[in-house]
Parts: structure tokens; C-alpha cells; sequence
């Protein structure tokens, strides 16, 4: 029987409908498979050799003493090419409420070539390969916050045609903007209200309550818990929250990225295996850049299987209809062992 | 250059970058196309003599005195076989606020069989047909809202395979549910907000607004008018609104209806012929039912053409990045002559 559920962080609501998993068509995006043996294009401008066919680079990861904007990188960091906000653009603080107001898009929009390989799946990078990206995501928050009028940067990833992404090179991106995204000021919202009740972080006992239900739990280590959320709003969805609180992804340290390297790759083995290298889009949701919220909010990583497409309910009303079980989820990444 | 541009009545923000369009790789939605001539499919459960591979019709809509669930109609309305919600789930007022919470789906979910022919597209109906399909969904609304746990009453269209129909034959749908959505409940905030400081609807504002500007009118009849807004999260976004202040769609007149039925001709044929038979949603937003917004809410229709799919970004922030300038959009719409 149908369910709604809702999720005590973000306060969304979900539909819990696994008997439309039975309707004529699944909905499953039909995804490109990717040869993952093509390492070299030399028409990907991503590639070694291409340095110059994207913007100067912002920074890069090198062992072997090479220059920048050459080959030789094992992260290499770039301004988007076609940005959809830019430090360029001039900084207006304020949106005033009015019927047509609007600000330029001030920020950075940045991607982040996460090897030299053309056609790698993250699930299968080394260890030290995905620290290497943690870290890079972590230098670049670390940058960009000193810039006061950003107030908010996610990193996030487009895995796949179907999932949003325009190029097969693998490869993250990062977007700063000056502003609070609604959806987050509701997470800060309900998770400081729950402090203020219980003086305690909704996150931390959420993990709590995980472990003792132990229905929803994808994979765990010393330092982190992966489970598919109680009120998922995507099949497969799976969240990785670190135990220790923390409300700012920055403040990572460099014992828990080593953790989190591990984590990260048997989830996202998981996915690739688990669910035939569907399309998937990941984003970590952390604090506000400018706002302490120390206290009460708690950074997570977020992985959404691209299953389906909102169709007219979902944009009209923002409820997402999900036809999987998040603890049947739970269950069938939890035994993709890897 | 890219800006932020806030939708005055739903509070969102959207990021308008029509430099992206540049992209090496268009995400236009791939999308199948429709063969018009196919009036009649023996394997199809809404086409005439399938009757009974539905579950047993809530109503239909007949001028030849046939007799329910057999051939004959004009307009047919179903049980969806596959609900996400049902009547016949326990009703439970209230959903706690705790850590795992649910409560059981209750609502309707309702397929609207539009016409006999089998591939036909609404943009190609007649004025008689599409105001018959507009009586359809105020008389599910009127009969629905009867029972007062329904709060919400939303009826939809997806067009296309890439915008969620799983079925071709042209056909709505309406879920009604015991829940306000949270958007919806963001909308009637911020109407009632304005309404409270200007004693006006916010909705008939903008649309004095939009007269005065002229910049993203697609189409207008003396009772309606059809414009892309403002901040439009999605190209090509349309919505037709009532010049009449009138809160509740089911309200509407029956002058309206004939008035409605040429501006929706009119809006689905620009985006029929102009944008390819491009896959799209659209559903139409009115007051909740058992609550009387009546000064200051205001029904719309609202189309969303499936250009492209929310990726890392959209899924982390709720911001929606638009690659297409509403008034560019309203312009091209406009000069699509039906």
C-alpha cells in the first residue's frame, strides 16, 4: 500500500508507490553504456594534450613537477567554459521583492576533471585517486569562501547523457553563488529548530536511529553510515553522513577523508554494479559558507540514480512519486558486495 | 549575462543563462514522434472496445446514449489501475513529526481518456472536444472535493514517453490528495502577504504588468491571457491565467470554458507546430479545496515543455538554470500563427 513519508531534514514529502513499479513501462531512463576503454580522445578537451582548449586552469593536482596548463595533471580544476554565474558579473546584494526584479549571476561555476582517463568511472578510481578529489573539492570551497559575497558552493556530479552531463570525460563541477538556495534555508530551518528542542543535531540522531532500525543501512565504516533516507524521494537514493558532527564538508579532516575515499567507492561501486552503470547525479549539501551553524547542521553526501523524470504531479506540486522501497533499496546495495 | 531572476507569486529563484545554449551538446529531450494517423490500436486499453481492461469508469462524457464502459464515449474517466493513491487507504489526518513517519496515501488517482482516436494531439482536437476535456476536470474537482479530506485536487498532463505517459493514447490525469503541497503552500503565502499589503490580488497585478511591459504575452483573448513568466525555471515555460479574479478553477464559467478552450488551442498549437511536438507537462494550480483563498489566490495553467532534465545542481538547490530567455521565448511563441 501507498505511503507518504516525510523526511525530518529537508520537511519534504514523499510518495512511497511501489505498486506503480507494475505499470505497463518501467520508466528507467534508457542510459548510454560507456566503454570504459577508450583512455585517450584526442577530441575531448578534457584529455592530456587539450590543456589549451579549456580556460586557464584554477589549480591542479601534479606529482611529476609539470607546468600548469600542460599535460602531466592528475586533477586538473577549470573555469567553465560557459558559465551560468561568474565573478565577472557585478555583485548585487539584494533581490528586491518586485513583480519583474532581478540580479546578475554573480558566483563561479567550475569543473573539475577528475583524471586523465577519458572514459573512467569513478567507481573504479584508486583510493588515493578519489582522496585526490575529495580534496580538490575541499581547496576549492576553501578559496572561494573568502570571497564574502559567496554565501553558498556545492559541489555536485553529472553522471551520464541521461543524468545532465554534456561530456564523457569524467568530471565533477562546483558552483559558488551569493545566495542561500530555498530548499537548503528549509534544512537549516528545521534542523535548528530541532536543536533548539532537543539540544541535539537532528543528523547525529538520525544516524542513531538508523543503526537501531538497521533497515536502511547501505554500507558503514568507523567514521561513516550510508543509508537509503527513510523518505527517499528517488529510488536507490543513498546518503553518506559522516559520525562525527560537523556542519561544514570543509572542515574535513584528512583521517576522515581517507575514510570517506572508502566509503564513497563502495557506494558508488555499489551503484555501478548494483544497478548497471545507470545515470546518476551526486551533490554534498554543507553549510552555508558565511553562517555558523556549527551547532545544529550536518554535512551529507547525496547520490540520486537517475530512475525517472518528474512528470506533471511532481513539478506541480513537488511531492515526488518514488516506486521503490528506500529499505528494499537499502537491502539490495547493502548485499552488492564489492 | 546570466541573471537571478525571483517568480514574485511562487517565491522561487531561477537563474536565466542563456550562454549555456553555446554548449557543445544541446539537452533538448530526445523525444519519439507521434504518428497522427493511427485512429485505432486493438492492444491499446483506452482506445473503443477495450473497455474492460480498465477498472470500471468514474464517469464518461456520451451524446449517442451508449451505456457506461462500452464504446461510445467521448471523454472517459478511469481508476489509474496502477494508484499511487486510493480512496480505500486509511485516512490519517496527520503526519508526525518524528524521525520515520507515514501515513497511508489516501486520495484518488484518475485517468482522463480525452478522445477515441488513439494518437491524436490535443493541440489538434476541436473547441468542442478540449472544452468537454475542461468540463472533465472541473467535474472530478466538484465531485472529488466533496469528501473533506481531500485538500488538494491537481489535474495534469505528461505528452510524450520523455515527459512520463507511459501509455500514447491521449489521455490527463487528476490526484487528488488529504495534503497541501508545500509549494502550493509557499504560493498562497506570499499571495496573501501581498494581498495583506496592497489589498490586491498578486496575480491580477502581474497581469496588468505584463500588459504594460509587453514583453512576454504569447497570446491573449478577452478572458485570458498566456505569457512565459518572468522567472521562468524552464524554456519555453508557459502560463495561461483568467483575467477574472477567481481562486478556484472548478469555478470557472461557462463562457470561460468556451473562451478557455480557444486560448488552450491556441497555446498548445504554438507549441505543438513551433517547438517540433516537443514532450511537455502541464497541470493547472487553484486554490486548495476546503480553504478559501478567494481574495487572494488566483487559478493558472501552467505548461512545461521537456527541454531538459534537473541535474546535480537543480537536484541540490532547487534553482532551476534556464538556457532560454523567457522574453525570447515569449516572442517566438507569439509569432507561431494558428
Amino acid at each position: 500500500m501507498a505511503e507518504f513519508r516525510k523526511n525530518i531534514i529537508t520537511g519534504k514529502l514523499c510518495v512511497i508507490a511501489s505498486e506503480r513499479a507494475k505499470r505497463p513501462k518501467m520508466s528507467k531512463v534508457e542510459a548510454d553504456k560507456v566503454n570504459l576503454n577508450i583512455a585517450h580522445d584526442p577530441n575531448c578537451p578534457f584529455c592530456y594534450g587539450n590543456e589549451n582548449q579549456t580556460p586557464l586552469e584554477i589549480s591542479s593536482y601534479r606529482t611529476d613537477n609539470s607546468q600548469p596548463n600542460t599535460r602531466g595533471w592528475k586533477i586538473r580544476v577549470v573555469p567553465n567554459k560557459y558559465p551560468a554565474f561568474a565573478r565577472e558579473n557585478e555583485f548585487t546584494q539584494q533581490i528586491h521583492e518586485d513583480f519583474f526584479e532581478k540580479t546578475y549571476a554573480y558566483g563561479s561555476t567550475e569543473i573539475i576533471i577528475e583524471s586523465p582517463h577519458h572514459s573512467m568511472n569513478p567507481a573504479l578510481f584508486d583510493l588515493a585517486q578519489i582522496e585526490l578529489l575529495i580534496s580538490s573539492y575541499v581547496d576549492r570551497i576553501v578559496d572561494l569562501k573568502q570571497d564574502k559575497n559567496i554565501k553558498y558552493i556545492i559541489p555536485f556530479r553529472n553522471n551520464g547523457k541521461q543524468a545532465g552531463a554534456s561530456l564523457a570525460h569524467p568530471h565533477s563541477q562546483l558552483i559558488a553563488i551569493p545566495i542561500i538556495p530555498h530548499d537548503l534555508r528549509d534544512e537549516l530551518v528545521n534542523s535548528s529548530a530541532y536543536y533548539e528542542e532537543n539540544n541535539k543535531c537532528v543528523f547525529c540522531e538520525l544516524i542513531k536511529q538508523e543503526q537501531k532500525e538497521n533497515l536502511r543501512i547501505v554500507a558503514e565504516t568507523p567514521e561513516f553510515i550510508a543509508i537509503c533516507p527513510f523518505a527517499s524521494e528517488f529510488s536507490f537514493e543513498t546518503w553518506i553522513l559522516p559520525k562525527r558532527h560537523n556542519s561544514k564538508f570543509e572542515d574535513i579532516t584528512n583521517e576522515e577523508k581517507t575514510s570517506f575515499a572508502k566509503i564513497y567507492k563502495q557506494v558508488m561501486t555499489k551503484i555501478y554494479v548494483g544497478l548497471d552503470d545507470i545515470p546518476y547525479n551526486y551533490f554534498i549539501q554543507s553549510s552555508p559558507v558565511q553562517e555558523d551553524c556549527a551547532d545544529f547542521y550536518h554535512w551529507s553526501f547525496r547520490v540520486i540514480p537517475k530512475f525517472s523524470i518528474p512528470a506533471g504531479f511532481e513539478l506541480g506540486t513537488n511531492i515526488a512519486i518514488n516506486t521503490a522501497i528506500p529499505e528494499d533499496c537499502a537491502d539490495f546495495l547493502k548485499n552488492i558486495l564489492v
